[in-house]
């Protein structure tokens, strides 16, 4: 059962936690990285809460502590001609994509920002569709969509196709898609594109809607200081317990944008690589893109707020803030989200002491901490937000 | 009623006769073009059918003609800069967008072929929708979609939205979409992100998803032999009817693609003018993106075929062979196309006398047909079509 899989965006925040999984798995790991994440870190002026090891020595001592060799690769997929040669080198059996620009307000930035992200992420995905076919089409693609690409629908969310009865006939079409950024979009245009390439050239794919991961420690990153993975905070891209387990952390009130009952799926990071690696042991058949929403709970923001005060074991305050976002602050919220259970995922719910170690680490790397990247500095409403962290914090 | 008009891709073969229709009738009409039509020529080794004449020229010919100026911008949509001051110098109240690369074939070349058809589309419609949003969100946003963004469901097919009634709960959602190529899903992505911008922006926009379109002459064109618009024939960027009058002028069989089942919604050129117009004169309202499906009947390949054949006066054959594409050749399809008769539309049918009409056309310039651009040179089912057409005429 073990296989050669290649992990895209091999660095990342998911990327580098799914790669020490699946090698402790006994699978053959290669990563892909360009370390675009590192440089947006340096462009925002902001870092990581945890410090983060270059690949090149985490890898090292991911070998040291466990024997285990991970190959890395270092490139663009923007670029064809590496990623056909990294592609030819390591002889995958499965390809799992991590590597996109992956925050909505990063984004929405401006002009510059949204083309960046949508042609960074359309064009790597669509190098690598033509290099499976080209070079060897039995590749399993996993790919990680987001829950963000259906927005919010006044009627139930399937796994990524709907049955519709219209007008007297039938038939099983796309879900139909209203994301709320250029990033959700650019997820939307690859899926779109995935689709039809399974379609006209039989390529096997499945899209991971994944919803919003909180948790930083998993079974293999505690092995070593080292192998710690990112801990982002900050309002462009820190998902949203994790900042408020921050600002907690600080006494901070948490800000909730808006009236707070925005609800969205979420998932506990060590539910990822399992997911991940359900989809890899079950691959998606010739010509079929599945799709998986990939969650294991719906929070709305006030319910995350009020358990992460209950957590805090402080007289922490809930602050409302003007939504930076435009997005619907009532709104119907069920979602799909059976196929990976049927798999055998065993989920990790929202428990208080997971968010109590949140706490704790933030607390652990509280001289990390900018004060002044937590709060908004991105608004949908304008074309060009100003980024008050950017070149002003050292 | 008369308004400032900016057409994108005002030197193409819809683009060029909207702008001398929309001056004809009162408008003040800006053309934008960076002639990237006329370069797909020269790297396929094509030509249209028709001589074209230098956009500068055939300004000073309408001029001439009419008394009315048409004013000239040369430049690329991708370049942000070059847009920003062109809207800004013109102040439009609406822009009509033409200026996509707009060829399945050619974007199924290869790989290089179809990254270009995204990042161009894409990129230069993001572009326009930030340049509208900075420099004045009033401006009407007339884009030109597709049908084949819809592919060929097994329901009816409606016009940008559907209701859908799912588990006791009803929402009007974007229609689902199954475009079948890389161009056709250029527009889905286009589609999207216009759709996110009205919602966000406050933008106003028609999208009218297109149905194929046939025929050469306008009333206006036909003032000057130097205001003709192109007519392709070639097996890239013809279109299939054109493509069957020139087969039928020199005693080619008509190549019918498989079957010949597959069923499309097709328009008249002088009904495109007419359509834009009626979405210029009742524009969207704030904050929204109308969708009219603009074509007016639904033909089969065999249908045209047949009408061809009977128009030609001549013993011409029906060859049928295989599809280069990956499509359904047996399908329902029934699309509305209400929405722009209710505006006023008056269509021009298929007549046979307009199909004889393009057969003498296609006679009175047969020294200019190339027989060797007439075949399908590009396969949906191959990741690297070689054009044989390319480099090999002259």
């Amino acid at each position: 059962m073990d296989m050669r899989i290649l992990i895209l965006g091999g660095d990342g925040y998911l990327g580098w936690p799914t790669a020490l999984y699946l090698s402790k798995n006994g699978h053959d790991v290669g990563v892909v990285d360009n370390f675009l994440r590192r440089h947006y870190d340096d462009e925002m002026g902001v870092s990581s809460l945890t410090p983060i090891a270059h690949l090149k020595h985490r890898i090292d001592v991911w070998d040291a502590a466990t024997g285990l060799t991970i190959t890395p690769y270092i490139g663009d997929l923007v670029d064809a001609n590496f990623l056909e040669e990294t592609i030819r080198d390591f002889e995958p059996e499965a390809i799992v994509h991590f590597a996109e620009q992956r925050s909505a307000p990063y984004s929405m930035i401006d002009r510059e920002h949204a083309v960046h992200t949508q042609t960074n992420n359309v064009v790597g995905t669509l190098n690598l569709l033509y290099l499976i076919a080209e070079i060897d089409p039995s590749i399993h693609l996993v790919k990680l969509g987001t829950m963000g690409e259906y927005g919010t629908p006044n009627i139930d969310i399937e796994e990524g196709y709907i049955e519709i009865t219209h007008k007297g006939r039938t038939d099983v079409l796309p879900f139909p898609k209203q994301p709320g950024s250029f990033y959700h979009l650019s997820k939307v245009h690859d899926s779109h594109n995935i689709h039809f390439a399974c379609r006209t050239w039989g390529l096997r794919a499945t899209d991971l809607n994944q919803g919003v991961v909180y948790g930083q420690e998993t079974n293999e990153t505690i092995l070593h200081p080292d192998l710690m993975t990112r801990f982002d905070y900050d309002a462009v891209f820190g998902t949203v317990l994790n900042r408020f387990c921050v600002q907690a952390s600080i006494g901070h009130p948490l800000t909730v944008y808006g009236t707070g009952n925005q609800t969205r799926g979420m998932l506990d990071i060590r539910d990822t690589l399992q997911c991940v690696e359900l989809a890899l042991l079950n691959p998606a058949n010739e010509g079929e893109m599945r799709v998986y929403n990939q969650f294991t709970e719906s929070f709305s923001l006030n319910k995350l707020a009020s358990l992460v005060k209950a957590a805090s074991h402080e007289d922490i305050e809930i602050s409302h803030i003007d939504d930076p976002r435009v997005e619907a602050e009532e709104h119907y919220y069920r979602a799909a989200h059976t196929k990976l259970l049927d798999l055998g995922l065993k989920p990790h719910l929202l428990s208080q002491s997971l968010i109590e170690s949140l706490i704790e680490t933030a607390i652990e790397f509280r001289d990390r901490i900018d004060h002044k990247a937590i709060l908004p500095t991105v608004s949908w409403r304008h074309t060009k937000s100003k980024l008050v962290t950017a070149g002003k914090n050292n």
